[in-house]
């Protein structure tokens, strides 16, 4: 089994990083291919960033598909175009927010995301009303640090602090709510004695189980092909 | 990996059935133990029959505990005592419906439930509101045919018949509503032509993929361990 | 007329005192009848000790049917199986925790719940979000202790700094989140100066008010009886 | 205990059926006082006519208040100015959609309302949704005929019709959308086989249930006293 | 083209004050007519001053209509009566709290309202949750102060103050809560540093947006005009 | 004042027909500057149409803002990457199909969208609950034709057809559901004889009217502008 892990963004070390969690939790006939998108923003912390990842993502998904890829994971926490990414396909494809989300709602009544630049809570609010967790997930927490800067040990302090404000607070698990956070999943998880969930690890463990049991994005109505049509431009590639 | 699927009804064919379709889909090196109930009613297919489950399932339950299952499957679509049996254990549980709701929500962007009695459509309809998938699965239809009678003929075709109905109507994917339905998945995805999900594989699959992240359920909170105290009567044995 | 008043838990004390309340306002004519079940835990302070509360509550259900009770009363806050009691009879049954959440919302905008344990916390906002109130009740408070402790004078005071609490964040009314707080109603409502409300004394009224105009649970779909069938092992009595 | 039945039209005739249904239900130490406005329109089937019906049905609530009304019925299905009228008085006050919902919420786990004119349906929409039970009452039927029509047998049978189609569609319970279907309660519930509910007796009951625990308004907050202050023109004798 | 601002209370140095906000702002072509009922309150602090409103403004709306206005501004933040008031002229009207909602919602994707007394900011909450709006604006804030004491130097301290509390708390926008605070609009923008929503002048252009696209209120269905009828009382003159 | 109408697709001929209706209903002194984007696709009709959108339009986006326009309008009913182009500019941005529901939301207690594609119908779904609006828009009406078949005389006729359904279940107002439909507007009112309304004229008059009272897109917290980082490939002339 072939599953892709497309980084949005274009920092090859995010990449490496997201792939050593996903390969440390994939099954041993799973293969993790990391992907790092040719364009795009060196790291997504607006709904800009997010809004521009589509060109390099969908050349990344239309070549995992043209890979016999049997699954693709959106490795970044807004689930940047996931509805867009899934009409390019019929392999299952899931964002690392849903995938985090999936497993909270599955062990806990109520959950909190925590996660980096305070500006990023309002796409995590977003996604859960869109996905449907709102009401159990009444706290996203941000501790206001780019993306780029979670390795450093300040970073690292500032996360656990806020998953025990929300543990105190009624949280039963903790949604990691970056991908770069992804390595941090069982030292922030020692240190704060709750499941603490990162969107990495799931979205692997969940394509797992999607291609296990043969389940393929729907291709009746919403989410069908797109239709075959010119597009100018740079963009003409993309085009019929 | 043992994954222990407890059938919440006492009927021991529809645990084998139940469990044949579990194994379809496990991993190899997965072992699908199926529990039948010693206590409980036959078939289920009222609230009642959901709540007189509680005992059969929590014997299941702390047995499979004691035999250090890896996970359990709740195999009934109604959920039933979900929170309850998820605080007798830290291993992750998962209910059919679940299970089957949270594989819709990541493969299209609305999805159908077809169950069997019109009675359960209020017990389906409970569960996607208390899971957030109420936007999600804007139909709910039921061929009001009793659940023991689900393997006939006539059966087979009004589960077809009302998946189309849903499919016509913007279903971008069918949820089976019984575990009773989970060995015809197949034919009836063909007949329908678009993705048809069974909450017995899809939980065999979610249950793997938690194992798979050393994910648990949550025992800060909600969920944690019931306190110890006296049962008195017939459920003495179930208390401290 | 006579109201059979079921403690869902074992302890006849809570009975008796709960019994009382009932009494205190019930009408000359109605007679209230308690009941401990011979099945079930001494306290009820999780999902699990709710579920296993069915097998005494349905004996005492039927009962009361066989006694011809006008109306019955599920006394205890986290209205344990309630959709399962209803299917069981055509009287009217009411849940202590939809009595005071009823009563609340005629009489102010906003409530709020000051409950016992923590924990506990979960069961009445999945029920204020079945029934509609959510919107009507943002603040859900616990005192964090037990309700067998719920006598003694540390937990009369917290229970009224609580309610203070939820008063000055605005809420018009408090409703009590526990049949064993029943006769301290007055007491704190003296104390915290807003409508303070028993869901015991509320489903009293409000069972007597559907008596009082022959209005009966529906058996027209959802709750109709279930459906007579087997059940096996220690349920047998139950089964057809 | 005295209740006054306020109608918020101007019509007599109705005033005294809804009396009539009212006293039919009444516990034998209740009295029923009917209460005709002398400002507001005959009939109320708009916005327009339910926020014109205040200056009459205010000073009868001041009436009431001054002849030590126990409680205080808004009789009209709009539940017009409820807040208003609530704000006026520590005692008591339903309205007769509200007090209808309420008793349908106990009964079915789906309810149907069936009004008058079709205009009005998204007055009972509005107030389904403010008090919560949006979600408990998915039919909102009008038989589209004028409110002081509704004693002829057409509108009878239109209304049976409705009730009809609405059981079949699912409800368990029928709530009437408008007092001036009171008398006709039992006739339509005999035709169609299913509780149905008539929302001037439930405000009866409910009122006397309050009033039978010392329930009374809350006046924290929201629902205070209003701030006497002068009032010009007409309104002069409201002022302070 | 006349807009008629409306002010529902009587207090004319409001309507004036109102009126030069909604000048300032309106188009060279626009005649701002400011209108003081002739009955009513002198300010409006709660449903009941609310409710009453509705003689003196439908009489202005009534005249209004008569000088050929092409739209009318209900200067109020409740907004009080606004179907009733739409039913009644198909020109556009519209009330200052769904005004300053609607541009709160085209600039920020998080705003706040800072109200004037706290027992209205449930008429607030009432109005996003009927709007719609409720999920945008997660703070409504009160500096408890009377209407008319807004034009003190304590009360411009203190909008101001939550304002910024407001801010700090994630709102990328305020909506001030009452026509009383028009004039200060700039003043607290300055101090906040964000941009603050003045319901009167967000009035002006909306009817100003509307009148210029030929937008009047649908008078098919829920808003068509009221059926004439007989009013009784001192509200003959608004019958048939 | 400049109001930049930027047409997400490529096709000229689309920008000039809306650029005539926005034309069609611009104040005097508004000048309406159409732009068709140099890269992307000839229609929208799908969420990867949408999202490949952004690069085109974030240059134009840039450009308006270069020539000091003083609002822009995002001019695909889905309001494609609104929040991303939201961040670019502190000049107010309205899509077209937020625009359509805020004029309908003043107009109508209960309005209908009558779109183009059947597949585009959950794109308005998802606009409607992310805006507020769903609970006010309960019928998403298609004709399943192809936005650049939209003008010939089958595509109207089926408008029509769908808009007089749409009016007889309730709705008291139509917005049509694509800017191609714009140029058809009176014809279908007239024919539907409710207010039916054009995106693209709503979002001319909602920008004329926040330019008018110096609105801007908030640039406090969740819209402030992107951070400046690098961006690879294609996108570098995007980057920092």
């Amino acid at each position: 089994m072939n599953i892709h892990l497309i980084n949005p963004n274009t920092s090859h070390h995010m990449t490496e990083q997201m792939t050593q969690s996903a390969k440390a939790v994939a099954n041993a006939g799973t293969q993790i291919i990391g992907r790092t998108p040719k364009h795009g923003a060196v790291s997504i912390e607006s709904h800009f960033d997010e809004a521009m990842s589509i060109i390099g993502v969908a050349e990344e998904v239309r070549q995992a598909d043209s890979e016999n890829a049997n699954g693709m994971i959106l490795a970044c926490f807004g689930d940047p175009n996931i509805w867009a990414v899934r009409e390019l396909t019929d392999k299952p494809v899931i964002g690392i927010a849903q995938a985090g989300f999936v497993m909270a709602s599955m062990i806990s009544t109520q959950f909190a995301v925590v996660t980096s630049l305070q500006r990023t809570v309002i796409i995590a609010k977003h996604l859960l009303q869109q996905y449907g967790y709102a009401h159990l997930c009444p706290q996203v927490l941000a501790v206001d640090m780019p993306v780029l800067a979670l390795e450093d040990d300040t970073a690292f302090k500032a996360i656990i602090n806020k998953s025990i404000e929300a543990r105190d607070n009624g949280a039963g698990a903790i949604v990691l709510g970056c991908g770069g956070m992804s390595h941090l999943t069982e030292a922030i998880e020692q240190a704060v004695g709750i499941p603490v969930i990162d969107g990495v690890k799931s979205a692997v463990k969940l394509i797992e189980a999607m291609v296990g049991m043969n389940l393929k994005t729907s291709k009746h109505g919403d989410l069908a092909y797109p239709i075959a049509k010119p597009f100018l431009g740079d963009l003409q590639r993309f085009g019929a």
